[in-house]
């Protein structure tokens, strides 16, 4: 399998290397030939380049089994006012390989619920699996700028919003059955779009039970009841805002995963944490987020299934025992973590 | 003073017959004279008249000093393609009121930190007032819809943004003097022209301390460091969003009031919370929110200082001593919490 890796910016590099260490792991262990390719993208690719996706960055995700982003992004390239940024890049790739599934499972480690925000009662039993669309709305439609105004505008077509649907229901058959559609249809035509889309493909999924959830309330309901959502599928905005409200649940944003996919080959993974530029460079990002999306890569773009599993092991005995990294009440560095999460996979 | 009442629907009703009992008790108490109208709205004034805004209740408000509002929406007008929706009214009126700026303070009452969902060390020194744009982006921006498609647009002009940021500054001024702005500007491009209009603007205010952050990165830090916060300008959906998000740090929606104000004469006063059908009717609901909100009337559209914090004292004993409703884990009615307030206020 050939395997495209985009450290980007800040803990980026840092993080990958360390999934990249894992997969290197996977395939000696379980005997597979696995081919790197490293790219440039975001605020590094513009430093190198000027473009943040670089024409030879595409090429080589497309023809990809599977793409491992670090994060992109930064002080550096974050005035309002630049003509290029490093998540256009970022937005352009996701967009270009076609992956409008965006795939965030929240579960909260025991060993780790001390560390979360919400009381440790909350959180028995937690385990959402979010389908946020990633290839369209207000990210990727119109935009108009002039003197003294701005647009946006977001844009939704029922096909767009059909598939991502069918993803979740079928994702929702191989777990609780229960899917929780959030939408804000009491203001946007968009979401009543999304909304009566909903409920039409509902009728082919009887085995599924459906909620519709105001994003509002939802953003609420998250914190006062979170163990009650199994899959939450959602518009590609809401998607980032309630994800990153998710993650906080965990304890730290160090430790989650993503899959993107489509209908394409190559899938994307990446940790959810951003570049973290205030401990950039300095050995002690928490790997774990990109381990994982390794192991979501291993399991969703490569049908490894043992291979996934392997990875989860390893990284649960770690989070269990230790080494643990600073974000997470621990002393340790970014490689010993990894080499931690190495030697235990089996 | 007049005041417009527009109890609207589920819930609404009670609550707002709640506020009015404190304000009347205010005016007893201190002598002034109020006089109260009340008027149709939402779902209410749908069934009544068609319209879910008729232009008498408009008018009325335009002419009044300030308007308390219930709530508006139930399932009975929720269909995503009805033609005529509950929540439409609401939007008239803030928009013909020209109420830009909506306010939303959250604190956790110490008593009731217990309800919370998250843990108590967090929630010391949580103060937070939230000043929410109401009257632009997605929610008044052109839609479209086809068989095919739907689209939404964001727009803000700078000026739309320089005034509800300039009221945040000074709102700031009167408190910690910290300001967070909240955007997505590494996305949208009404999110850059409202940063660098924050950027702008901050210059006159030397004083006091701003910053900027992404609404995926804000929706988790009201989580892990709420008590860093002082005040957060953000535009409509966003602070839609997040000001629910916030709400249940409280322990409870019903507690919670807000002010929308613009530069014209009437304020707009309504709880946070919703119409709540699934206990509208059963005298259960908590009026703290709209009886606070009653509080909030009184000193920004009348100017009664004194007035609004003899009713905050009254509340802040009830919630103290009891009783409580349902909501924060009492068994008391909306009546007996309302007289048991009305019997504080000093
Ligand atoms: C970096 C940014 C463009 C991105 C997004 O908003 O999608 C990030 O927040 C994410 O959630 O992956
Ligand atoms: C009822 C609805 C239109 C409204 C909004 O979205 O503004 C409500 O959620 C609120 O926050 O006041």
């Amino acid at each position: 399998a050939h395997i495209v890796t985009l450290p980007g910016d800040g803990v980026g590099p840092e993080v990958t290397a360390a999934a990249v260490a894992a997969l290197k792991t996977v395939a000696a262990r379980y005997e597979h030939v696995f081919t790197f390719d490293e790219q440039l993208i975001g605020g590094a690719a513009i430093d190198a380049t000027g473009e943040s996706l670089p024409a030879a960055s595409l090429a080589a995700c497309q023809s990809a089994d599977a793409v491992l982003l670090g994060a992109v992004g930064g002080p550096k390239w974050s005035d309002p006012n630049a003509s290029v940024r490093p998540e256009q890049g970022l937005l352009a790739l996701r967009a270009a390989l076609g992956v409008y599934a965006n795939l965030r499972p929240l579960q909260v480690h025991p060993a780790l619920a001390n560390l979360s925000p919400l009381k440790n009662e909350k959180l028995k039993n937690v385990d959402v699996l979010f389908v946020r669309e990633l290839t369209g709305g207000a990210y990727f439609g119109a935009k108009t700028r002039s003197a003294d105004a701005a647009t946006d505008e977001c844009k939704y077509t029922v096909a767009e919003v059909e598939r991502v649907v069918r993803r979740a229901f079928e994702l929702a058959r191989g777990r609780r059955r229960h899917l929780t559609s959030v939408d804000k249809a009491n203001v946007l035509e968009t979401s009543r779009l999304w909304r009566s889309t909903v409920q039409r493909i509902a009728a082919d999924y009887p085995d599924v039970k459906v909620e519709h959830q105001l994003v509002d309330s939802m953003a609420m309901l998250l914190l006062t009841q979170p163990s009650r959502y199994d899959v939450v599928v959602t518009e590609n905005l809401f998607g980032d805002i309630l994800t990153d409200e998710a993650a906080a649940l965990a304890g730290s944003l160090g430790l989650l995963p993503s899959a993107s996919m489509g209908d394409g080959k190559a899938g994307l993974y990446e940790p959810i944490h951003g570049s973290a530029p205030d401990i950039a460079g300095q050995g002690v990002a928490n790997p774990v987020g990109a381990i994982l999306s390794a192991a979501l890569l291993l399991r969703h773009s490569l049908g490894l299934e043992a291979e996934a599993i392997a990875v989860e092991a390893a990284v649960d005995r770690v989070l269990r025992h230790g080494p643990h990294s600073r974000d997470i009440g621990g002393t340790a560095g970014t490689e010993a973590v990894r080499d931690a999460v190495l030697a235990a996979i089996e």
